[in-house]
């Protein structure tokens, strides 16, 4: 019998944010996959071992998943990684892929899981907490109410476009701004809005920003900020 | 020594996607709210149960946030929710409000948090899986990758805008569609977009719907409506 592929989101950094669900189903895995070069250096394996005791007695497999630009190369990367894992769900493992924050919201597991399931194997997606809904619970605020809508964006979109976004109704998150943040900033300020910002959500070098005008030149690629409308009292 | 509200997300149905948080600070509390007219009819205080054993042997209490228009009204029932948790807080007590999804996207709770930390309390907000992100790994697949923005509407929002919101870029997420649906389901096609449905997300008459045009005239109020962008291949 075929074995079982996981992509399983750890959340944002607090091991205790960890679905139950994750915890059991890594537990119960053959393997965990932990992205990056070494396993102890991975985010999502330190979240992990916060939350199952045993992790590291399980039989850990670190795999890089390098961001880079070479669409060819990347693609051969992927695909490589694809045999890896469907190597052991030939053997019958159920095999658990550690991810950041959530599955369905910019997972470089994806790629991993499409070529999975294209290749006719089973694989499932475990969700887990996002990091703007934990950075909103950190700034202990919500991010929409009633009829506002929620645009996520992140910062590698288009400047261009950028601007026309920021001028949508409701809250927009921009993730992923890193280097971009002095940009970000400036057009924040230039178009009047207010912003707040959570760096490294929940890790130890957390750092919260209450003011756009407080946002340095440049932060951690684990950077969110929040834009709200101007609330009415509720 | 005054108390703590705790607002929790306990996720959209599954009681093992609740977060070990979620689970530890319930039974960790000396009261438990929980929204509605009777307990045993809420939802949320189902989802608890299902990973809480001991739920039923605590201090549950039932408390009323109805979807009524009229604001004045709507204000003065928040007002007397907030005083009645604010009297647990003062005798010393930790109070869990329990709340479907998560905490910081369109809950109820947050009208009575706010209130609570204007008066000067001790709340924090303990995050929960999403509906959009359940519904699309329910879909085993992501929602968005790449420079992808992502829009959550809820269908409250006017119709007009609408169809500006859905020509955004992007993956677009309709929440909350419920009586609209049907409506919401003609502009979709209208504009021929291509739309996936979950209602019901990972309840027991949890239904998925993979063509717009399967979907029906009229939903449950937890229907979630997926719209993604033409892909090409990863």
């Amino acid at each position: 019998m075929k074995g079982r592929l996981y992509g399983i989101g750890v959340g944002p950094g607090d091991p205790e944010l960890m679905t139950i669900k994750a915890k059991k189903t890594i537990e119960a895995s053959d393997i965990v996959i932990v992205p990056g070069e070494k396993v102890e250096d991975s985010i999502a394996y330190r979240i992990a071992k916060g939350a199952c005791e045993n992790l590291d007695e399980m039989n850990l497999v670190a795999l890089e998943m390098p961001m880079i630009k070479d669409k060819a190369r990347l693609n051969e990367m992927h695909d490589r990684a694809a045999r890896k894992i469907e190597k052991y769900l030939d053997e019958g493992k159920a095999v658990s892929f550690l991810t950041l924050g959530d599955v369905t919201v910019y997972s470089t597991y994806m790629y991993i899981h499409k070529r999975v399931v294209r290749d006719g194997y089973d694989a499932a997606i475990i969700n887990g907490i996002t990091s703007f809904t934990a950075a909103s619970a950190r700034l202990n605020t919500d991010l929409v109410e009633r009829e506002e809508p929620l645009h996520v964006i992140p910062a590698t979109f288009k400047v261009a476009g950028m601007a026309e976004l920021l001028s949508l109704p409701g809250t927009k998150v921009l993730m992923k701004s890193g280097k971009e943040i002095g940009k970000v900033r400036d057009a924040i300020i230039a178009g009047g809005q207010k912003a707040m910002m959570v760096e490294n959500c929940g890790m130890e070098n957390e750092k919260i920003y209450l003011d756009a005008k407080d946002i340095p030149d440049s932060a951690s690629y684990y950077s969110l900020i929040i834009i709200k409308e101007a609330q009415e009292e509720a």
